[in-house]
């Protein structure tokens, strides 16, 4: 079957809400430095009330990946919930204008368009407390032959798991991925939501998916190792393609017996690791959809990631790889 | 009278949409680069769809003033309709998230939170396209003795004469600042919007306006001349203080027989050049209402001008007078 897109993404669409910060403010809000925390819409009304002024531009893990694979120039699609509000237009123009085809319309009720208030320190380190909002009225409805189409991948967020329908959906989805020869990619977002979704994910990359993107931290909470070289070994006992980022430390690459390991490139500044992980995500798949070998899958990843980490806001700007080398 | 304020603005309360676009977009849409120009909400809407991503941030030219003045360490309140949504939301949370006192609150119907497109072209140039929505609601009944107060300035935007009870409201306003003993200074916005109201200006001018803050152009098309030297000239005719920048010449201060003159300061590069006019003007006003003396004050105006240009968007960052010497 001809492939329609290079990549689809599934995922929570939502609008970052960035400010910097003081060590201060996270501790005084009760944030855990460097986590990504749930809350209601009362208690992100109250962090956003003692929040500075904020820029507000389109975020979200996965979506950052297919709006900086769109930016690449790879063809891409995007099935994610915003309702028909202000940040939900915004969200959505940001996608259409990068070319991404958006599958689903806003919501004209519900919840309000998911928002993460993004607190920057000092150190470039972000620290989020997300209103999942719209997103948490994804369903399994959403998930058809017609809205994902035959992509090349679908890239999936862990994130989606923490929603009411987003077991049944995922899998669904993966379902529909493998009838088309759809390969599947799984985004495991973060090491809590590993904890919390930890016999999920593992059933998943057991049964359909093809590729885990992930930090060292999210693998080692996926097959339980405190340690790199143990993970390595872990990862011994999966088929699937593991793309495994380690901050300063690059990545590597795990498929079978083989390993690649890339190493990280030197930074100046580092501004705002938001969306390091996602933009390297987006590096590494434009390389896979394009059928290059796994070092240039990895190197390309890293080059978007080190871009990333050097501006405030978390997705690639176009032309980027015209300076690629 | 005690001064409630050191600072009241009374302005276009915006959000700014703000992308990077290249020469062929100004044309394609029919924009003149560099202008300002209102449109209605469809036109809003059909220029929006063909703009790349977008950032969001408050803006509106003496709003950015204020915002300027508060994070300078100013005592600040402000004037200007926003409605209950989203945009109004993010616009009143920036606001007074830096301590300035909001006096109006959003409006529970009627048109959306107005939102000017900003594109910005490679030479760091913005070209306009503003949508009033809810600013035009703004009515001389917002302006009283209560929501005023007494502060020691009031500063009240050109753009304002262009609201349909703009004339009356500005009027009402300089009323009961005359009454307080509360200076009237008037940013003249640009040189359209000082043609479109010449008249009125130049009534307003003789009429308790104290201080005017404008750019050459702006005060040519008060005065009706067309070369620097005749504008000096045709100032001998007033008694107000006029501020007057000339970009890359700096600016001079005019006020009776005195003459000073500030050169700007070299920038290494000009990244977006929205918001030096405000910031300059809030660096102004800061040393003014300090009773600082006016060379010293065009020094202030001059480094908040400078520094604004050098970064992606208009306001002026807190702590920044910590870096004048």
């Amino acid at each position: 079957m001809p492939h329609s897109v290079q990549l689809l993404g599934i995922s929570n669409a939502i609008v970052d809400i960035l400010a910097h910060v003081d060590e201060d403010f996270l501790n005084a809000v009760g944030a855990v430095p460097g986590s990504m925390t749930l809350v209601d819409m009362d208690r992100a009304r109250e962090i956003y009330a003692q929040m500075g002024p904020a820029t507000e531009m389109s975020g979200g893990s996965v979506a950052n990946t297919i709006a900086g694979f769109a930016n690449l120039g790879g063809s891409s699609a995007y099935i994610g919930r915003v309702k028909a509000d202000q940040l939900g237009g915004i969200f959505n123009h940001d996608m259409r204008s990068l070319g991404v085809d958006v599958r689903l319309d806003a919501a004209s009720d519900g919840a309000p368009t998911a928002r993460s208030l993004i607190l920057i320190t000092e150190d470039g380190q972000r620290t989020m407390q997300t209103y999942l909002g719209a997103c948490t009225e994804l369903s399994v409805a959403d998930i058809t032959p017609q809205t994902m189409g035959t992509p090349r991948a679908v890239l999936i967020e862990g994130y989606v798991w923490d929603l009411p329908e987003g077991p049944d959906l995922t899998a669904r989805a993966i379902e529909i991925a493998k009838r088309n020869g759809t390969a599947v990619a799984l985004s495991l977002s973060d090491s809590f939501c590993v904890e919390r979704h930890q016999d999920s994910f593992e059933h998943a990359i057991r049964n359909g998916v093809d590729i885990v993107v992930a930090d060292e931290d999210e693998v080692a909470a996926l097959v339980g190792t405190d340690s790199y070289d143990d993970t390595l070994e872990a990862l011994e006992g999966y088929d699937n393609l593991f793309a495994m980022t380690r901050s300063a430390q690059g990545s590597v690459i795990v498929h079978g017996d083989e390993r690649i390991v890339q190493p990280a490139t030197p930074v100046n500044e580092v501004v705002d690791t938001t969306g390091a992980g996602d933009a390297y995500t987006a590096g590494f798949l434009y390389g896979w959809v394009n059928d290059m070998p796994l070092s240039e899958c990895a190197k390309i990843g890293t080059f978007c990631g080190t871009t990333v980490v050097q501006q405030l806001g978390a997705r690639i700007e176009p032309g980027l790889l015209d300076s690629y080398s």
